[in-house]
């Protein structure tokens, strides 16, 4: 389909939380320049569709060839992000302000980079637009690295998540053994609802025996004494036991673990102390078996780390921001951008499409049944297949110093 | 000095907490086999001082060219730690169970690789042996991430830490800088008596005026009001703050911030609740200003992380262990391998030596306080002459499925 109109701009935007290669996406898009003649300027906005309402776009067309390049390996959002969501009243006044500044800034296609929350900001966009016959497109570029959007074999974000969760956990494993000390080693992986960020810590195992030896996700519920009764099992065999677990485990009745505690701890200031879960099964482990414990927490250096990500992650990323330029260019609008990993024996490749975002916003898929062990204590080995193309390669920001040189827009100080 | 013997068997230990780049060292040793043909064997002891008696030595001539290689770029111990105090009495029987064992292994120098204690532990085998007129040398390695020695430039195991440290922190930073949102980032850095590894995080600034704006080290006085009083000054001018602090502040009166919370936070099971120095600040900052606040614990990743290790760091860390064969072979003993910086302009170059191990055990060296800023709340731009060249240059594991290979021993199971 031919854009008859002597302009075809681009607006983009980073929404949710930020993981190593949500700036890759971005400079998909902004290469996609090149590959369609039709583009006439790709802008950005800052800090989402909640930012744009009060802050001028960015050209990203000024940023040098350089520049550019430097964006395909610098983690966090260059745009800056958001946490916004839009009402579910069609009269309210944001989505005219949305509209009208839009119309304003002669923009003919968003693209938003986002995970389940934001799939939900472009599938009302582009219902909006289609009440009210705007022929602006909405497209969606997914993003997370929980891996927890339905409709695409897996989102970009993960794989470098994953690498680098099972790196750190295999590195974690070689300290954790050095000590001839009975010791046990908690490892707390992001994951509110989803395990498959945690499941990746199957991949650290060097050897079946090998720890972590235990792995629990939140799709399974959490049994305490029975944990108990494992760990002490183990430790009669071996000096040290490392435990992989989601940060939003949680037992029988639905109750997280990392609640636990709310209840009696406070601190010298009288607020309560949050624990999560991995210090909740540090403290008990400790009272109960009388062993060294520490709990590690990976925090937010899971989704920032982009000094050794994946190569296949990155270029994935950054395809899915070609093939959302590719869409809004059709004439598509109201789609996420999906992919699909084709049946070809020994050989990875995967196609991209498009789903109706409607199908995938607010939606979460959890990490299959079938590759949790039958005690929930372990994953299946069959779950490498899946994982294993999306850690290969390594992407690796340039160096500078000793240091990794990343793009980046001033903070207004 | 020319060995006499038919035989030269040297025997390495390696003590103390792991780090990127204690294998290195380890690697240096055996590679100086190949340099030194006077050697007839190098063996290593299992568990440091403590295993040697319990478990048999491992020959390490027995590893393929492959596989130490491999030690090279692996974290962790390869022969395991300890943690053992050797006692201030030299008629006690553990002095006379090593030296048996050492005599009936054939042994002529043992090298041992670790920190403060462990240089305790290589001055009293040393002093027993001279006291006994033993001819088995021992040389001790300097290794720890603390860079806490004296009486040497710096430690190996800082650079590859540091390194990790400020390029963790630069892209947490970027992490934190996402949301239009005020935002406290606490990130807490290990050193309980020393801000080396803390101090590293001013590297991670790209401009000036950049995050982290706060750095604080245990060689001053933590002042929580003025901390307080900062963060909400900082807060009317930036969005996003970001703080890191060591492990080991302390307020003026000595007592440290890490322990403000021990008497009155329990758990569920009534026992009490660690928080670490970041967490305090977190709780103090939510409780005070009221903002979105995190805190952070760069954790055991900081001392186990070899995916992009210095390679200065590296190679010095071999240079030492092939230093410390030469001087055992030169007959000395009861000596520290030395790193000395040598005043070229424009050039690093180090040179090694020994200096007596007596000197070194059980001494701190503090971070200058002429590299701090007067208010106690920063690290001064003088600082990075020092620490730019020990970050230099890239290593990197090789990769096997998009993963890091080590080389280990299999825990028995």
């Amino acid at each position: 389909m031919q854009n008859l109109k002597d302009h075809f701009n681009i607006l983009v935007g980073q929404s949710g939380g930020p993981t190593a290669v949500i700036n890759s996406t971005l400079y998909g898009i902004i290469k996609a320049k090149k590959a369609f003649d039709q583009i006439t300027g790709i802008y950005g906005m800052i800090n989402g569709i909640e930012g744009y309402l009060k802050k001028p776009m960015v050209d990203l067309g000024l940023l040098s060839d350089e520049e550019t390049e430097l964006l395909k390996t610098t983690p966090g959002a260059y745009l800056g992000s958001c946490r916004f969501k839009l009402p579910e009243d069609y009269q309210a006044q944001v989505y005219r302000d949305i509209f009208a500044r839009l119309e304003a800034d002669h923009i003919d296609a968003v693209l938003y980079i986002g995970g389940n929350d934001s799939m939900d900001t472009v599938a009302r966009l582009s219902e909006y637009g289609a009440r009210n016959h705007s022929p602006i497109r909405f497209i969606g570029i997914p993003k997370t690295i929980d891996n927890d959007l339905i409709e695409t074999d897996h989102t970009p974000g993960y794989g470098s998540a994953a690498k680098y969760v099972a790196a750190s956990v295999r590195q974690m494993v070689l300290d954790a053994e050095v000590y001839a000390v009975r010791s046990v080693t908690i490892i707390e992986i992001m994951g509110r609802n989803a395990g498959w960020l945690t499941a990746a810590a199957l991949a650290a195992r060097k050897y079946p025996e090998d720890n972590p030896v235990l792995i629990y996700l939140p799709e399974t519920d959490f049994d305490m004494a029975d944990m108990l009764h494992r760990v002490r099992d183990l430790l009669s065999k071996r000096n040290s036991v490392v435990i992989c677990v989601s940060e939003g485990i949680h037992d029988a009745s639905g109750r997280l673990i990392c609640n636990l505690e709310h209840s009696t701890g406070t601190d010298v200031f009288g607020h309560q102390l949050l624990a999560g879960a991995g210090k909740v099964l540090e403290n008990k482990i400790r009272e109960e078996i009388g062993v060294k414990v520490r709990s590690v927490e990976l925090n937010i250096t899971q989704r920032s780390s982009a000094v050794q990500a994946s190569f296949t992650d990155v270029s994935e990323a950054a395809a899915c921001g070609m093939k959302g330029v590719s869409l809004a260019l059709e004439g598509q609008s109201g789609v996420m951008v999906t992919m699909h990993r084709q049946d070809t024996p020994m050989l990875y490749t995967i196609e991209y499409r498009g789903t109706k975002v409607g199908n995938v916003s607010n939606q979460v898929r959890s990490f299959p049944l079938e590759w949790i062990s039958a005690e929930g204590t372990d994953i299946k080995i069959d779950f490498m297949n899946y994982l294993a193309p999306l850690i290969q390669g390594e992407s690796f920001p340039p160096m500078e110093n000793g240091l990794p040189r990343f793009l980046y827009r001033r903070q207004s100080v």
